[in-house]
């Protein structure tokens, strides 16, 4: 399977533009595994791959023509609760093949990082004997460098798009912005296996980010019912293949991998709501919630399978914080202002990363945009990450005693022992005794009994450390470490950000937080050491962790139900939402989002909840495109191919007028291609009587990847004809008339999920039309209303 | 304080037509307390009162008037920033005192159940030394009906709109049905004082669903800074004096109301998200939360102060359902079939309750619609109620060991403990002495360190009998009491619910759903004694609770967070969301959820989140109300007041047009009001050049109590005057053509929140009028589309 998987990497790295379904012939008309396994790795893979994948390319807009609603109508009550049912059964294979994602990128990275150390451990045990332990020291750097070899070849070469967590393009996605590729097959895979390379590989980064895009790309896939990269079509689900439709379930999709990720079903919702949906409907929302939580059962229950303890449903998430006990007082409110001034630090932190992280992606975007160079310096980082680790550890003299009751599983009891078991990866304590010879180096040889503090934040999956952060007993950590640990980790995960390696900004950034906070929960306890408030640095390191996050990513409603599910106390949540409020408007006065930061650098016309305050004075006339592009209702063809390859203008809608410019309907750019594709013309079908009408499925078979207008052959004689666009027009677009002002536009937009909105006179003839990259020009700068520059995508 | 609250309310009794300030007069002028303590009551209630209420009269339509518009041109950022804190600072002082009212709730049911016990305490000693104990029983029964009694003279005479839960028609108020006074001062005092009497008076009720109505009647009155009863404005917050921020607020309130009752802050958000907003803004969304966690932090907060643990945050609601452990396994994969068969015997048994109910109601609405019958009937209920609970453990006979584990603080150790320490109110040891006395009836001569188990789950709170059965321990109860408990309590209940006190359904529901799944539970422990996995019926019951509420409530996603918010257990969060599914489904194929039966029986023009899947045939043309009364841009006064006079038709909203039909704006019933009452005519324009312009302000004074056309004077002169209303008539209506389909115009309606949707042909000539009544009609029977009849309201 797994070689399967390589092969077909390593096909399509020497020839990437040849299409799926020729390399797929080639990996299976040229290969010779033996039979059994030939067949059975391909009938997984088939199943895998034709079930549920499907490429996307989107528009977001609601097909309300003629056709559609003749189909609408002829459809009986009956068939709208099988359409109701089936929605429900696409959300729960969604949450399901979702879990089994994030259930695969746990098990693999445990593996592959298994492997690692099994090498490293061989390597050094030779090397304990001879001398020259910093061979073996660059053995592990170049373990780690292979590893995210892999991972940026993968993206930069085959699907740039899958850099990053994903959730900037989610973000676009379900605010209605078009990005290619975004959702395709090639992109799940790029990502899954390139985050297992990036974790494996050590860099600073979490799984948990991709595995939201992960979500959605299996939700695009699921609700097509098809893969178009395959060529493959399952006949079923064909009434979901519309915009409107398959968002709703990319959001179901988003929501089921924040739930896998989090263990958080309800943050996922919110999550899902707070970035995609406007429009609140209470259907959608229960289906959304539905995936999530069969996301993280799915993943719970094979997780649990996995680690020889089935049914036990306790770890619902990629992460989870632990148990904060709420037998003992949670918090006090006096502390409630601490909390905040936490929360601002978070914001001023956050703010220097995302300006850091800022100018270090102007950098990329200038110099480092060739793929080579982006894996260059995606190795750099890996080598530097790693050099920095040991140097820190190497120097680091914080030898704290192991107690018998730390809180850790394989506690690090010896520097190479963290050095050895960087995760849960080795269950088995053959290390240990290995681990508890005298080792040569003095800075090296710890006492039996005593481990290393640094190491302990720096050598352990992100993830544990977390957890070692908010659980360990107060006095584990000494407040240098703490510091220079915060500093080197902060600027690491500054520089992996926006690297061509796929991975999340939500682990390193907690780590981070969580270390700065339980350095704040110690500094506070040394100032009153007899009052027994402050015994629990862990809480602080909680509210670190969420001030850093918050300042950082600027989420607000979610990120709050996140934290509390993952944190499983309900208790914490007032001061939760507290820090991160603080952590956002602190944060936001300096410098915004990094998730917006990255969506603003792409140029996309993304949409925020309101018009900006101050734009009330702004009309639909001031906004609109001007003068448009119409059709009459019954066009020459020559003269739709040539407003269609006009490349300079670019329209996607088209108002259609009977003269003299009263508006009838509006068409879209897709619906004419088709159209033109099936040679609909007048002359032809009543030359051609017996000529079968077109049918809504002929527009739903080619969506979404329609033909550009090049690859369409329309002949001289053809361009004389005429096309009738009554019936597949939409007769009933909204309009506005021309005073109407900005903010009205704007919710009409927003609420309705528009791209056109035609602007009309009192006369009902078309004087314009607003596109949402009419609306997205309009800004709230520091000096009042900016208009941007928008790409043209 | 407590006195004058009795003496507003007696003098109020008397007069029930005279206004607040009046009688306020009469009490603050013929009282005579000593000063101190008038004049500090007088200053609480005043400021009480003052502070924050208001009473409205609420008319959903964002007024776009030329006027406003030109309002938000003037405006500058920092304007719109300022705004934006006030909204802030409202939302807090929303959760802040939401949550003293739930905490004021909460102490007077303590206080004054303390008080009935102790008298009762009293005299069954007198008379257990000379036999006849029946008098003491009769006694109880008789201090029931007194409060009962005192509730339902309340609602019944004061203000019937408190009666029940408020829940429904707080769904109506978000939905944007006007329903007069429900979110006025009288209202809530009566809702707030009636709860106490129906709890204290030992009905089948619940306090957390008034919680939720009290929370919007806050909200309601905070947002408006002023009192319109008490005729007192405070100057502040004017910039929302309009429906649609009132409504935003609202939303606020009700969700502090539901984090109040259940400590789910999160549950409470998405409660107002599925009931009201239907247009999801990521800011309000934010400050919901955040009205929602101040709410539940202060009731918290204070409670933990009286109860003498200050800072002990661990009860942020007025029920909580215990802690539900989660070290050991908490439920099996293989249960989850289980607990779907429960929630189809949940929707069946909920169901059922409501068809009774439904049936009931008609009753009462037929027959029973006297003040006098209805506070009757009150009675009648709480004196059978007293009766078949004693009955029900008279002859039980279920004595159950006491051991040295079992979960209550106050165990009830023989059957006149249990009538004694009814609830948490006693703390008092002393009680225990006496019941331990001999008995002088057979049956009631319990043995010294056993208990009975029915009187465990009759003589309880509502609240601990939950807990009670939550986490008793397995053996705690015997089936048969379940039964017998399921059977009474299930008609208790449906017969409580409607009747003309103040209160909730919700814990009745949980406390019949534990009691039968607890039965559920032990049934299906019995037949395979030697697993373990059945050893907790408590989990059981859980699940019978929420399957319960769900049949009978039939909420979905806020209702599944609510319950896991309240178990705080997470891992509950699956099996939880798959029961009230399925109570859901096997439900709604008998009966309608109760709020939804009892919305239909009040005929209001109710908008589902979509139109009927079968309406696509349905256009506008067929759908809106023709011919629709215009009037022209400068219009005859005459005309005006005629049109307006004219009960017939009663429309609140009118299209301007100039001539020929062509639409050009839309002006509403009350600004039309509004300018009659300040005479803006173009005559006197003209004539009196000194006089001040109207402004918004005059819009403003005049919300939400706009007044009727009769008391408006217009003189024969006048009539013949001419009116221009450009400037003040809404330019930019929106519109449709006429043949947009059904679930397009609904989409509208419901993204945007309109009310009047104006409907033109081609040439932008108003042919029609589309309100909500005309979209509320269509609904889904069981025979396809029917039409329903709307009241007039």
């Amino acid at each position: 399977m797994l070689c399967i998987v390589f092969e077909i990497l390593y096909v399509h790295l020497k020839n990437a533009h040849r299409n799926w379904s020729d390399f797929w012939m080639s990996v299976s008309l040229n290969r010779s595994y033996n039979l059994p396994l030939n067949l059975a790795g391909r009938a997984f893979v088939l199943s895998f791959f034709f079930f549920f994948f499907t490429d996307v390319f989107d528009e977001i807009k609601c097909i309300h023509l003629s056709l559609f609603l003749e189909e609408e109508r002829r459809m009986s009550h009956m068939g709208f609760r099988c359409l109701e049912i089936s929605r429900w059964v696409i959300c729960g294979l969604i949450g399901i093949l979702t879990g089994l994602i994030a259930c695969f990128i746990d098990i693999m990275v445990e593996k592959l990082a298994g492997c690692k150390y099994q090498v490293i451990k061989e390597n050094i045990e030779k090397f304990t004997e001879v001398g020259g332990l910093s061979i073996s020291l660059i053995l592990w750097a170049v373990l780690n460098c292979a590893f995210v070899l892999v991972g940026g070849i993968m993206v930069a070469y085959i699907e740039p798009i899958a850099a990053g967590s994903g959730i900037p393009q989610i973000k676009c996605y379900l605010n209605g912005v078009k990005i290619p590729r975004v959702v395709r097959l090639k992109t799940l895979l790029v990502k899954v296996l390139g985050v297992i390379c990036s974790v494996a590989g050590g860099l600073a980064v979490g799984k948990e980010g991709p595995m939201i895009h992960s979500g959605a790309v299996v939700a695009a896939g699921v609700s097509q019912g098809r893969s178009t990269s395959l060529k493959r079509d399952f006949k079923m689900f064909e009434y979901f293949r519309r915009d409107t439709e398959k968002r709703d379930f990319v959001s179901a999709g988003a929501a089921a991998g924040v739930s896998a990720a989090f263990g958080a079903p309800v943050g996922g919702v919110l999550f899902s709501l707070e970035e995609g949906a406007s429009f609140w409907n209470q259907m959608l929302t229960w289906r959304i919630f539905f995936a999530s939580m069969i996301s993280t059962f799915t993943l719970n229950f094979f997780l649990s399978i996995y680690h020889g303890k089935p049914g036990d449903l306790s770890n619902p998430g990629l992460i989870n914080f632990g148990r904060f006990e709420s037998d003992s007082v949670a918090y006090y409110y006096y502390e409630l202002p601490l909390f905040m001034g936490m929360g601002a630090i978070g914001g001023l932190l956050g703010a220097l990363f995302n300006s850091i992280n800022y100018w270090l992606t102007i950098f990329r975007i200038r110099y480092v945009h060739r793929p080579c160079l982006q894996v260059m310096e995606a190795l750099l980082v890996a080598a530097v990450t790693a050099t920095v680790s040991f140097t820190m550890i190497y120097f680091s003299n914080d030898c704290q005693p192991l107690g018998p009751e730390h809180n850790e599983e394989y506690p690090l009891q010896a520097l190479w022992t963290t050095f050895l078991i960087k995760s849960d990866v080795i269950s088995s304590f053959s290390f240990i005794c290995f681990c508890l010879k005298p080792c040569i180096h003095c800075t090296l040889s710890i006492l039996y009994g005593e481990y290393n503090s640094m190491a302990t934040a720096f050598f352990n999956t992100p993830e544990r450390s977390v957890r070692s952060l908010f659980h360990n007993q107060p006095g584990s950590y000494n407040p240098l470490t703490l510091g220079l640990f915060t500093l080197t980790y902060f600027f690491l995960a500054c520089w992996t950000y926006g690297l061509a390696v796929s991975a999340g900004v939500f682990i390193p950034s907690l780590l981070i937080g969580a270390a700065w906070g339980r350095l704040c929960g110690i500094l506070l306890a040394s100032f009153t050491p007899t009052s027994p408030i402050w015994a629990d640095p862990g809480k602080y390191a909680l509210i670190g962790a969420a001030a850093q996050l918050g300042g950082i990513v600027r989420m607000t409603l979610s990120l709050t139900v996140i934290m509390v599910e993952a944190t499983g106390n309900v208790t914490y949540g007032l001061p939760i939402m507290l820090v991160l409020m603080t952590a956002k408007i602190v944060g936001d006065y300096f410098q915004e989002g990094l998730y917006d930061i990255h969506i603003k650098l792409q140029s996309v016309p993304f949409l925020h909840w309101e018009a900006p305050a101050t734009s009330h004075w702004l009309t639909a006339r001031e906004v609109m495109s001007s003068p448009v592009t119409c059709f009459n209702r019954i066009e020459k063809v020559g003269t739709i191919v040539d407003v269609l390859s006009n490349t300079s203008t670019n329209h996607n809608g088209f108002p259609v007028v009977v003269q003299p410019a009263k508006l009838c309907g509006l068409i879209l750019r897709s619906q004419l291609i088709v159209l033109l594709k099936h040679k609909v013309f007048v002359e032809l079908a009543r030359s051609r009587l017996s000529q079968r009408k077109l049918q809504l499925k002929d527009f739903r078979d080619a969506y979404p990847r329609f033909p550009p207008i090049q690859s369409i052959h329309v002949s001289q004689d053809e361009r004389e004809c005429m096309m009738d666009l009554t019936e597949f027009m939409n007769a009933t677009p909204y309009t506005v008339p021309q005073d109407t002002s900005l903010p009205r536009v704007f919710k009409l937009f927003r609420a309705l999920g528009l791209r056109h909105l035609v602007v009309v006179d009192d006369e009902n003839r078309v004087i314009g039309l607003v596109t949402r990259k009419d609306l997205a020009r309009y800004h709230l700068g520091k000096h009042g209303l900016e208009e941007l520059q928008l790409a043209q995508t």
